[in-house]
């Protein structure tokens, strides 16, 4: 058995532990300056957003970006979880029209859709943006305001802006609580008695 | 209005472009050498998983780490989207008994749980790891497998290895058939007419 201790890291100039603190840094942010975004720095959220893995790579999503503050004014009319005023809102959309309809299917493409929000989110943060991922909200209405077609169903609302105060992230639950080993329950990392992948014989 | 072209890095050390490279190089990896992976690494994934958004911070969340060969093989008997021998699998789940059970709300929690995998996935990236979200497999055997209670849901499997070769990100859609602005189907974001926050006097 080889063990590595310290892989190589595969990105440029990002070691390890500081991309870690790029994310344990991250936190919900609900209240933004009135500053604005510039598109560059919006293009690098949605390059970040859209490099998220997809099953089979059919990228079934769709994102409605949402700018014009006569817009993002509507929308908070149906989105009670949208609190502060963002400097954009991007509406995220699983696309039933690009796979199968069987449930299994469709949770898939909702599962996509939320890890490409988690890119989002992370990007902002990295681009020293706050956003919040948002699930209260009414559907329909936002259907008809944003020109939805049937086949794409809204997952998330992500609004984004300058934060307006610093804000540290909150607290996790104890490891021990959230995490097993082997099986549920079993708290401690179980001692590899044989190399992996090693036979029977 | 102010507007901002260069907001600050809020993480000591890593500019967002380089971040951004650290999203758009992840690639899903299935085939993996036979190196092991140490527990101080391990606990490195674990933490940059559980920094993940959580709904009203209830984190309805349950993680089993396997690493044990013959517990792995017998997950992979019934999860057909493992495909290659990894040094670990993350099974991970809700928790239904961290929240009401209404539809809208058993969604949120599975919606936490993705974001929490694609950051376990960007954090073994940043590792030098490969890994890949994996929702092929069949939830009944793995919850006698793995002795989970009725509560937690059985969301994806994420097996993780150092990638037996370098893989290049698979295509990404054209951005014009994905993003659209203010209304969907409108592929041009609008120029600002008015400051945003403006009141219509």
């Amino acid at each position: 058995m080889t063990s590595q201790d310290h892989p190589p890291a595969p990105v440029p100039g990002i070691a390890p532990a500081e991309f870690l603190r790029a994310l344990t840094t991250r936190t919900a942010v609900r209240a933004y300056t009135d500053t604005s975004i510039t598109l560059e720095t919006v293009n690098a959220l949605l390059e970040g957003m859209q490099a998220a893995p997809s099953a089979g790579n059919t990228q079934a999503w769709s994102f409605i970006v949402i700018r014009e503050p006569r817009n993002i004014r509507r929308l908070r009319a149906f989105a009670p979880g949208v609190i502060g005023h963002p400097a954009l809102v991007v509406l995220a959309c699983s696309d039933d029209s690009r796979g199968p309809e069987y449930p299994s299917e469709k949770q898939v493409r909702t599962l996509c859709v939320a890890m490409a929000v988690q890119n989002l989110l992370l990007t902002a943060h990295a681009h020293g943006l706050g956003a919040c991922p948002v699930h209260s909200f009414a559907p329909e209405p936002l259907r008809l305001l944003f020109d939805l077609p049937p086949y794409l169903q809204p997952v998330l609302l992500v609004p984004i802006g300058i934060p307006a105060h610093q804000r540290s992230p909150s607290s996790r639950r104890a490891s021990d609580e959230v995490i097993s080993y082997e099986t549920h329950g079993q708290r401690e990392p179980v001692s590899h008695g044989a190399p992996r992948g090693a036979t029977t014989t």
